[in-house]
């Protein structure tokens, strides 16, 4: 989630990142009057404990995999009744075996009973197979959001709330989540109440806003995205994987307050709703690392990083 | 690069598409008096030769890997001195034994010469190590340009000119290649006139648009990205590979020129200045598959798929 540059080499780039201190004063009296703003690396270091958020244990899924834990956080104020049902779902063990069954390349990775639709398939005791879609909600002025300022493609605003990124639509009184890289919606048919989280899919590519207020969207990956992303791409139609042998499968999804403080990944994500995340903003709008020499002056809400760090707590 | 919907499962959505035609008859009347526009698959099953043209082979790079061919088309109209001098890289065999050295999850596959600041590093003959910038160019009327309606969070007009992704600016007179998913570049260190080919690297996530205009785009990936897409992300600093043995060799990079018609890859793509790619944009802000219940109404440059068929002639 870092700072990135495109360096030939690291080695180079550590030189010349010393270079650049010692020719800091020559660079500020020529450009500037002012000093440059400062970099992410500078804000995150300079960051209080009060900058920092811990996931709430209630509210986070891990998804087990071989290669490792991909940690998901829920997203109950956009989609309350999916969120519990998907707890309903975790709590009866109903995804634990099931597989990835679908990795479509610059899209989505999506996991399933594969036998769905098959009388094998996977019973739901208590929770719920469908729901009514929860595509958008009214907007409500308890819940933080800080609004970009250079607008969007799709959407009237496009911002943060707590972490997640969120349009509204003044006009028809609207929010909802949007479709950024590491986002997770809920899989459906054509109805638009013929999904329930028993299927969910996590987007692995530019963003499909195409798909924002057309499925639920419920939550978003943490942690772990690369165990999803570098998957085998199916070959099948979407992406499916034509072999059953193909399947990535999942030991198991369970909810953090579930298991004990010692098994949890104490994760803490930077807030989306202080003074220290508009000047992070602002320090990726305008590039001043010294590898840069346009400065784009603009962001757009998919390419804004929000920092995640382990707790040392 | 063809539509993809969410479906739980296939063989329920091809009963749902069977189901979608029997009620055909009853939306129409009941949404509009008029007939649903024509949907991306209908668009590309009507359309001529005519719509579609065929790679050249003088600026038709093959990345072969162990897993199979990356197709790339260079961009001479933009970058002419860099393809040039990575046409000659070629010709010299440069790339053939150097490896993917960093794979940075939602950001970029880079390859290079592992050992370039070592004496042992690979020798450059003929070709230039590096070379000036071509972040930008002047505006020339005499390239197409189709613009995208929707306009773009960075840049004054988007659209496509031949398949490329473009941005312009009729201010400054300045265009230039845009950091879509598959877009290939020129890495660089902290000099603007640092890279020159020798390095290079492909966008893997969400565009990172803020390198536009600070590197020099030189292409774009038509076929194989999931080879690239689907590594193991480097756990190193900018997601560099931290061992050796982790790196991807390349084992040749060629010019489909250079390679008995057989050899090559027939690929054509849709041409980006035709009526008919104009409808696929609009069949693209809008869609009426039966599967969305909302239209976006809206498109992003780089979520316009340009569709690419192997050639059957």
């Amino acid at each position: 989630m870092l700072s990135a540059k495109l360096p030939r080499m690291l080695p180079r780039i550590t030189l010349l990142l010393s270079l650049a201190l010692i020719v800091a004063h020559d660079v500020l009296a020529t450009d500037s009057s002012r000093p440059k703003p400062p970099i992410m690396s500078e804000l995150l270091s300079a960051s209080k404990p009060s900058d920092w958020r811990a996931l709430d244990p209630q509210n986070t899924l891990y998804l087990e995999l071989a290669g490792g834990r991909v940690v998901i956080e829920l997203a109950p104020a956009f989609a309350p009744a999916h969120v519990a049902n998907i707890k309903a779902l975790v709590h009866e063990y109903y995804y634990d075996g099931l597989a990835i069954v679908r990795v479509q390349d610059n899209y989505v990775v999506q996991w399933a009973d594969p036998d769905a639709d098959k009388p094998i398939g996977r019973k739901i005791r208590n929770a719920k197979r469908t729901l009514a879609g929860e595509f958008d909600r009214s907007l409500d002025s308890g819940l933080p959001f800080t609004r970009l300022p250079d607008g969007d493609v799709y959407a009237p605003e496009v911002g943060f709330s707590n972490g997640f990124p969120v349009a509204r639509d003044p006009k028809t009184n609207k929010m909802w989540l949007v479709h950024c890289y590491g986002m997770v919606g809920v899989g459906r048919d054509a109805a638009p109440d013929s999904g329930g989280g028993a299927e969910l899919y996590v987007v692995i590519g530019q963003a499909p806003r195409h798909l924002d207020r057309n499925v639920t969207l419920v939550g978003r990956v943490w942690q772990g995205m690369e165990l999803l992303s570098s998957l085998p791409r199916g070959t099948g139609a979407l992406g499916f994987y034509e072999k059953p042998e193909q399947r990535v499968p999942i030991k198991a999804i369970r909810l953090a307050a579930d298991l004990s403080a010692a098994d949890r990944t104490h994760l803490e994500i930077l807030r989306t709703d202080t003074p220290l995340f508009q000047d992070l903003v602002e320090s990726r709008r305008n590039r001043h690392e010294d590898w840069f020499h346009f400065q784009a002056g603009h962001i757009e809400l998919c390419a804004v990083p929000i920092p995640v760090r382990i707790s040392t707590k």
